[in-house]
């Protein structure tokens, strides 16, 4: 992907020297240059998509940028785009017109889902767009031994990938398997020896790490650490090598939390990135501007936030040619009415303006069908007594971490049910990729339901068919809704479908356009809400079914305790 | 080179973990964090000459740091060793004893003698020292057609040598030949773009290049410059994206002019570099410890000073284990006494302290007899009368840009002949490699001789036989000394040899302790002060031949118009 290459260095060598005319000159502009560190005005010419440098140039266009800030574009070093759930494209369109001119992206969800081939669909999906797509090769999929996923992406097939595709594959996505590699488990470490071999990044993925057993991954190859929460965590981190990556997304919000940490000496270390940014989250607030924005506020300098989401993650990742407006870097940048604010005036794709540059998904057969699961009845979601007690998934507002809450069932006609007056909704995880029937049952307190249920395909890290609900027939109904979809969201009630959403893309993912998908979860959280449910349910419900968060999950296999990393009963005796 | 790789990460993973004696812990020290960008407490473990990490291990051995600061072993990005005149493990000794770990030099003066030979003599000579040395291939080789070298490194050898020895050799060396490069010199661009293509760093040397030339020469390919000699030229240089080596040396001194550029958001892009260091300052004042004083000294954090010496030269050059103190990096490390003063307490190379490592050369035989010269006698040096006035060499003091002058030729007999009253030495250079009895001849203003002659085979970049005397008599026999030690230094007055010190290896270096060398040098330069010459006369001497530098230089094949790029007649005419 570099953009000047040994057939057109010549070239570009002729152009860069003034020899040939530009296709673009930025005139009367002030360059925020990341690299001298500095504000300074220049006239910047870029020709075949490509800064060529500063100075007197001709060009074919001049653009007036009558006093603006000129700047890189915005580069995020982690993120799943899947869960935006939009399209690639939409993703793109919405996230450059905040100024993102490339992502590197971990397809996790979709690999959960589909493998080496839904790997290979990111690739396909997003080649050729104006924003640059870069991915890393998911580590952990699946996630564990506790779920069923839709595919597995072994060693060997991590290998085979980064070497099918080395200029768009960057390395090793989050290895969350810390225990893992700390304990040397063969199969982790034969990704990470790949790897390493192929010399490309690890990124890492190690939430309260710390000691000789941070010490160890770190060793291991991991050398980015986005889940730090507090600044000693983070700070530890960074002592140990690790790029510091402050998350901003629209689950996690770490960034001001982080701030106090960085210093004059250390800011080349970190950078900005989102992990996730759901569409309405992207349409309303933005992506990495929005960071920018509230790195800015947190104190930090304009300069420095600016480089935390330019050449800081740019060098991460060894893309020589990104993250900075020079002779031979691609010539991404931004118009900036005004730098504290960070007010975008202007995008520039490859020297091409926003409004000139098209974000169609490329010709790629969309992954449907994705969603297969066995004939389901009422007695699927019964709960035969099997004791008194039960032990039930605790929800803490704002976090991902659930208690382990011990219960005493509610008991109707032999089996346990569903219970308003203690906010205890009935919980189910249904296999969905292989039909094979299986069904996880278990209990949750908090989402809030008063009747009705929730239903959704979106649910890491294996991405099963969760359903919540009040009642085992608006269960059913929901979970059918969503099977009949190909995948997706719906809210049921009384026998009535009040809403849906289809994702057909691998469960995951809508074909509308952003602003589509994003009025119609708007609207879906709405009637939600009108159940009594918290607000953003399905964001709740999607790490329900994830068993590497403490404490307390729920796969398609069963309850999981995650402390204690295994399956367990859900009665306590 | 990296010290963990896929056959033993398995078990530094365990002792990382602590499950293994390490061995070597650091206590009670103060660590200077050139990640983190702090100084915070803590114990740092080492095993098998690899940190391991921070915190509670048990080990063989402890180290007391008394509260001293640790800090990472110094890396110099940019040196000549031949410059030294001391063989690499005699430079390797006396270097590390002033904190440095690891070099990355440019063998361009003994390719100019032997060529392939060459770079590699300097890779064997190097191999297993304590010290690691890396290399960049030469670029230049001859550097320019109007001298003869020894050998010429043509694209060919060069994409050879980087692919014989990957971990070695990481990259292209200063690519001096700036012309060549934005005028798209076929042979040039045959180089660079092999190096592109294998994804190694390029280094740039472009002196006083500047606009639409310089942003050709940055878009080629070359990503470093350590020829800037004022602010200006370096702030360009840097906004183009270039890395700065700030370059402090025993010839060139631009250190303390470039230190105002360093800001807050550009130092990661800055190393500290010394591109020669003569065994005597090496002795006298130490090596990139003297650039970190005299940076501090300018006004510069430490801790900045710290990293430019350390992980941003390690960077740069994309040694992802050197130049810092963290988990998997080599254990090339320093206790200071004092941080503002750089005072070093110890030096540890992975691992070792200093008194315990051997800097023995490896069992490799040196290259002696590189001296090949045709026989010469009195006549060889004469210049016969062709016209009144002659084109002289003027020095400048504390330059190596010289001047043309145009003086009435001294005659006597029908030859030109040096004057003393006019301080015009007869200056010849004499084909050394190839015996071909080729010797151009000319007169240089302000060596300050009154009699005697001086002779050397160090002389950039061919390194020819250059001499220079009042007399022709005694030129004949200082080259016939040089000769016949098969290189070195001497100086002759009326018939005798004053005195004399054999540089056999290639004509460059010496073969004796760091020590002797210098002690023998600092006498050759008395004795050379006592026929009236300036100080070290050798140094000034050795660019005299040099043709990439204005304006006026004497090669065997003649005087060379710099500014004109051609050979020039000695007579005005």
């Amino acid at each position: 992907m570099t953009m000047v290459n040994s057939e057109n260095l010549d070239r570009f060598i002729g152009l860069a020297r003034g020899r040939m005319e530009a296709d673009l000159l930025f005139k009367n502009v002030r360059l925020v240059n990341v690299l001298s560190g500095e504000i300074h005005s220049t006239d910047v010419a870029v020709a075949d998509g490509v800064f060529l440098g500063f100075g007197d140039y001709t060009a074919e266009k001049i653009i007036d940028g009558a006093g603006r800030y000129l700047v890189p574009g915005l580069i995020d070093g982690h993120i799943h785009i899947e869960s935006s759930q939009i399209l690639p494209a939409e993703f793109a369109r919405i996230a450059a017109a905040h100024g993102t001119v490339a992502v590197i992206a971990d397809p996790h969800e979709i690999a959960n889902v589909m493998g080496v081939a839904g790997v290979e669909f990111m690739l396909a999906a997003t080649a050729g767009l104006p924003l640059s797509f870069f991915f890393m090769v998911p580590s952990c999929v699946p996630a564990t031994t506790m779920e069923t996923a839709g595919a597995t992406l072994a060693a060997a097939a991590v290998t085979e990938l980064l070497k099918k595709y080395p200029e768009r594959l960057l390395g090793l996505a989050e290895v969350m398997n810390f225990p893992g590699v700390i304990n040397r488990d063969p199969e982790t470490m034969a990704k990470i020896a790949a790897v390493r071999s192929l010399k490309r990044a690890i990124d890492g993925h190690a939430p309260q790490l710390s000691g000789l057993d941070l010490n160890a991954y770190v060793m291991a190859g991991p050398k980015s650490d986005h889940e730090a929460t507090t600044v000693a965590e983070a700070r530890e981190k960074l002592r140990l090598g690790m790029h510091l990556m402050l998350r901003e997304g629209s689950r996690e919000h770490n960034l001001a939390d982080l701030l106090p940490l960085i210093n004059d000496y250390n800011s080349c270390n970190c950078s900005l990135v989102s992990d996730d940014r759901h569409v309405i989250d992207l349409l309303d607030k933005g992506h990495l501007d929005y960071s920018i924005r509230k790195a800015i506020a947190g104190g930090i300098a304009p300069l420095t936030a600016l480089q935390m989401a330019t050449i800081n993650p740019a060098r991460y990742f060894g893309l020589a040619d990104r993250g900075a407006i020079a002779p031979g870097f691609r010539a991404d940048c931004l118009l900036l009415d005004d730098l504290e604010s960070f007010s975008i005036n202007q995008v520039f794709l490859s020297g091409k303006p926003f409004s000139e540059v098209g974000f169609a998904t490329s010709q790629v057969s969309l992954p449907r069908h994705t969603v297969s699961v066995a004939k389901l009845g009422l007695e699927s979601f019964r709960i035969v007594v099997g004791g008194t007690e039960i032990k039930v998934v605790g929800l803490i507002p704002g976090q991902l971490v659930t208690e382990k809450i011990i219960l005493p069932a509610k008991i109707s006609n032999g089996f346990a049910v569903a219970d308003a007056e203690r906010n205890l909704a009935k919980l189910a995880v249904i296999e969905r990729h292989h039909g094979s029937g299986r069904i996880g049952l278990g209990f949750v307190q908090g989402l809030g339901l008063k009747r009705g249920a929730l239903a959704s395909t979106v649910a890491h890290d294996s991405h099963n068919l969760i359903v919540a609900g009040m009642s085992d027939s608006d269960m059913l109904l929901a979970a059918q809704v969503v099977k009949d979809m190909g995948g997706g969201l719906a809210v049921v009630d009384d026998g009535l479908v009040l809403g849906r959403l289809p994702l057909p893309v691998a469960g995951l993912m809508s074909v509308e356009k952003a602003e589509t998908t994003a009025a119609a979860l708007t609207s879906l959280q709405d009637l939600a809400l009108g159940l009594g449910s918290v607000a953003d349910p399905f964001m709740t419900l999607s790490f329900l079914a994830l068993p590497v968060i403490p404490s307390l999950k729920l796969s398609d296999q069963g309850l999981v305790d995650v402390d204690e990393f295994s399956l367990t009963d859900l009665w306590l005796d």
